[in-house]
């Protein structure tokens, strides 16, 4: 086989075999395809897309460039997988809310990077939190607590960093057929039953519009399902923050409040909508309201807060019921009196970069005690100088550079807006 | 400028500015802009294309990534440049034809690679021809001769090496724009007034269908006439080599023969119509078939014979008038009785490279005694056991493989054909 004859065949709009597929990223794992060809195939792909066969193959084939966790017991592995938003701390909340039935929750996670956080990053404002468990740490965390929130092992998917790379410098990050492989060769390296994925779509998501996220969950769905997975998606607003808080200690923070049953009301009414998909994927209930029923009682009666409490311990961290934060730095007014109808997620996700929170570059360093605080929320009435986003920071310099990114990102329309719905049914 | 955005652009099928463009090769020449960025990008390209106006911007980019042939004259310069293909020797004609007219011929050329033959190569017949003037030499010959053909300088388009090299193991040699780039930086790179295209299509040919070969006729001729020279192109037809022979030493003998006035029809046509278009670009002439009918007197009377000769001693060889080539080895005959109706190029091609007469790799040495000689032509009526092919070689076993790809190039067909014309009228 030849690399050459592969990346023409792509380019010429042709379906690539598994076994093509394979050439690739065994070549691109022990570096006998170049960098260069890879690149070039890459954005093949991303011109001429792959269907499912493909992408599929190519997931496969990913996920044997490594190895996968082993399974300790015979309980349901369940996992959940956000393509990342602004103010998601969904999984801080969802792992331990799982684990409070009969299950293994070995959630995978990654670190921030551009305009949305990271989950480990949260979780590490409870200092001394470890996110770099081995696999045999993480069985016997499993065994114990029944979930796990930790950082992908270095032989998880190797050939999926190593592809990564190259597509950041490449222009081949948005390929359906290459965003799905990256996902799911991850996910699956967990050996898992059932996978939820939130697929956010909005200013403050990856995927721009609703039809562009519809085309990925769909792609994730059909892998998962190829791979033996029973696979979900669901499509979520990110247009606005989803709660109210952003920053890593504030999420974190919140996330405990709707552990303790209070909360934002979108933060957990969409934690147990995919937490209640998960248990009926996986067999537990039949349906998803008494599924959803049984897990929000875990949330009012404490023991999903107990079970968070043991896992951040069980990893290290010094758990405190709520973190110190920056102190209140100054509020962005409404510029007018009108309806609130526009949040740019970008705008402020880039704003959370400024004041530290967040990353420009793999390796920055994190202030996890910034933040910012939705004070109203998209469709409501306000008045002009009614303040809109609060911001926590002790620095004045970065407090004003976000100002001004928050200022752009506030729409006031002069009419009243519907705000897109919470979650879209998925196809 | 990033380079990431210029491939995003690009592949989310945007226009590219020229500033954009130079960006792309003046950091792939300086290496500022990675290998696989460029191989991504060069995919990009092929997949979605570039307008005129971004294929000028790229050849001028190239143009500019390394020196420019002076002008020691006020003579018109003006060259050919064919895309290739089998026993194409018109180079080795029309160069010292010309040069009997108040021109200069700065002919850069090539080796050949693959299935078509390289100038440099068929001239290397003559022991001791030198293919590597200098820029000076060069200058000094086009004074002394008018004519001049040798290997591209090392300071000529240095980017399009570099980037040709990318292409050749990344899926991106069959795009128009970077081919067009890839001819017309090195071509303009001799400073010309006037350029002539021979486009090449059919089984012999890069361009397998006429419509692809006039695609990028009009790309060439555009941007040449964008940068300035006085640009034309004309279809020609490579379903059959021209001329009878194929191989190093045996086409530089049959270009002999034409420049004594002598030599196969189709091979004196096409240069003298190319040769005729030159001087009627450049002024010399009003119309072509005057153009013409003083170029054919120049092969009658000899001089365009005397000047070869002297173009081959001052670069080093030993002229004869009839080198020596492989006796002959086998005739290929028709397999049944019918009309000619196929003469596959490529496998022809492949027969020669398999006698050792051409090139599988770039460095491989050549045996430039050995050739086929055609022994009939497409739309011939040939009865079965005529032979079709005669090999000239002295090694049984090369013979033994290239034989059984001539035999499975030659289809004799049951109802008679119409050859393709050899000039298809441009667009």
């Amino acid at each position: 086989m030849l690399a050459t004859a592969i990346i023409d065949k792509k380019r010429d709009f042709q379906e690539l075999s598994r076994e093509e597929i394979r050439f690739m990223i065994d070549g691109l794992t022990a570096g006998t395809v170049s960098d260069p060809q890879i690149a070039a195939w890459a954005m093949a792909i991303t011109c001429r897309g792959m269907n499912e066969a493909e992408t599929t193959a190519l997931t496969d084939a990913m996920l044997d460039s490594g190895s996968r966790l082993e399974r300790g017991s015979d309980r349901p592995r369940i996992d959940k997988h956000s393509t990342g938003g602004l103010g998601d701390k969904v999984s801080l909340i969802l792992a331990p809310l799982l684990a409070c039935f009969d299950v293994e929750v070995p959630m995978l996670s990654g670190r921030g990077l551009g305009i949305t956080g990271g989950t480990l990053d949260k979780l590490e404002s409870y200092p001394g939190y470890r996110c770099n468990l081995s696999a045999s740490e993480i069985d016997a965390q499993l065994q114990s607590l029944g979930c796990v929130i930790t950082g992908t092992t270095p032989d998880i998917a190797p050939a999926d960093r190593r592809l990564y790379q190259l597509r950041d410098v490449t222009g081949t990050v948005p390929s359906v057929s290459l965003i799905t492989a990256s996902i799911m060769s991850k996910k699956l390296a967990a050996t898992l039953d059932a996978l939820v994925l939130d697929v956010k779509w909005g200013s403050g998501a990856f995927m721009q519009s609703l039809d562009q996220a519809r085309e990925l969950a769909d792609a994730l769905v059909a892998t998962g399902q190829r791979m033996g997975v029973a696979t979900r998606a669901m499509l979520t607003d990110m247009n606005q923050p989803l709660g109210k808080m952003v920053g890593n200690a504030c999420e974190a923070n919140e996330a405990v409040d709707v552990l303790r049953g209070d909360g934002p009301a979108d933060t957990r009414e969409l934690t147990l909508r995919l937490a209640a998909s998960l248990l009926v994927q996986a067999s537990l209930y039949d349906d998803s309201s008494r599924a959803y029923d049984a897990l929000a009682a875990r949330l009012l009666d404490g023991t999903a807060y107990e079970r968070f409490h043991k896992m951040v311990a069980a990893q290290g961290g010094v758990f405190q019921p709520l973190l110190p934060v920056a102190p209140v730095a100054t509020e962005i007014g409404a510029a007018d009196s009108g309806w609130l109808s526009g949040l740019n997620g970008a705008q402020l996700g880039r704003a959370v970069i400024e004041l530290g929170g967040g990353r420009q570059q793999l390796g920055d360093r994190l202030d996890h005690s910034v933040g910012l605080e939705m004070l109203a929320r998209l469709g409501e009435r306000v008045d002009a100088g009614q303040p809109v986003v609060r911001i926590f920071s002790s620095n004045p310099d970065r407090t004003r550079a976000a100002a001004a990114l928050i200022r752009s990102a506030i729409t006031i329309g002069e009419r009243p807006i519907t705000a897109p719905s919470l979650i879209v049914p998925s196809a």
